[in-house]
């Protein structure tokens, strides 16, 4: 089974079906066809067999699929039975409400260290932790080897501050600044959410639909 | 000048440029050829000249763009110069950080209102504004013409408290839920924003960079 020939929208979807298969099951649906799923998530079932076919077998033709087996597949494709220890920079508003909002046990992820520059907020709890100078933050990689971490803080220190976590061993970054990290670091496995350009994409869906 | 062949990729694009123009008048650009634009977007400039194609004549041929009009341009094309009243459901831990961090007035958009069901949120300040009873969201749309709003309630609440703000003349949202809005409404205008599925994203990735 390659996973290089994997496109990206492809994998963009495994999330969508993970959660739609999570709600069928907690709906106390066993097996589902490709049609009925489509049918549920605006999809065709020629376009859900395609995408479940880049990863295998996963129904019986003619059968459809058993929901917590699929689920549990798609899960172990999507690394959630791991648990990857990942930092959070950046107390502010954004990032502790990330840190209280996010469910990171079931994304596959556990958040154990936030950092800040703000001495206001050294020392605060956020949830179950307390927030740490970010003047710690190599200590607490050496001892704690952190995989991943989210980026929550202001732009013109994201250069600098990324620099310092890739020498951390820091490999994946959830990235909510506007620095352009894979510009600089080829390598390095960025997820970007550039939540500003969401809602300007929103208002150009605004003004255009005025102008129709 | 048609907008309606314009591709989603090219659209979500429009926001990026928006962004990387702004950081180039503050460093004092003046001028700039698309391949140069290109180099520090890390596209091609032949995309880029696509891109802008889609909208119009921006430079002339040989000079490059002007830096200022040509983030003029696209701004009134995403709408930036527009003001549309905007309302938050939902003053949980990540309604309030969007509310504190999200530059609404660059983005299109006037937050004008926040409403919460928890009466221990209602009364509550976030920014210039203080959190309202959701049983006031009728008589508030009824007074002041909110035309956009952020849902960012529980995904249990989100089909009926959708379907109010429909009532009340709501066109366009934007959605922290995991409800599906588009699947009810195919002709309100949604943008997503899945936190859980981007960090999963990026669970995958990690998953799959193990196994390489």
């Amino acid at each position: 089974m390659s996973k290089t020939t994997i496109s990206n929208s492809v994998i963009r979807r495994l999330p969508r079906y993970y959660r739609f298969l999570g709600d069928l099951e907690a709906n106390g649906y066993v097996r589902i066809s490709s049609r009925e799923l489509a049918e549920k998530m605006g999809l065709t079932a020629s376009q859900i067999r395609q995408d479940f076919n880049c990863f295998g077998e996963f129904g019986q033709q003619g059968y459809g699929y058993n929901v917590t087996e699929l689920r549990g597949e798609i899960g172990k494709i999507l690394g959630l039975d791991k648990c990857t220890p990942m930092i959070l920079l950046g107390a502010g508003n954004l990032g502790r409400a990330l840190a209280a909002h996010i469910d990171f046990d079931n994304r596959g992820f556990k958040l154990i260290g936030i950092f800040d520059v703000d001495p206001e907020l050294v020392g605060r709890r956020v949830g179950e932790l307390e927030v740490m100078s970010s003047s710690s933050i190599e200590s607490f990689c050496h001892e704690n080897h952190p995989i991943a971490a989210i980026l929550c803080i202001p732009k013109d220190d994201a250069a600098k501050e990324t620099e310092r976590l890739i020498n951390c061993g820091i490999k994946a970054f959830w990235n909510f600044t506007h620095y352009d990290l894979r510009l600089s670091y080829r390598g390095v496995l960025v997820e970007n959410v550039h939540l500003g350009d969401s809602l300007t994409t929103l208002s150009y869906g605004l003004n255009t639909m005025d102008k129709k």
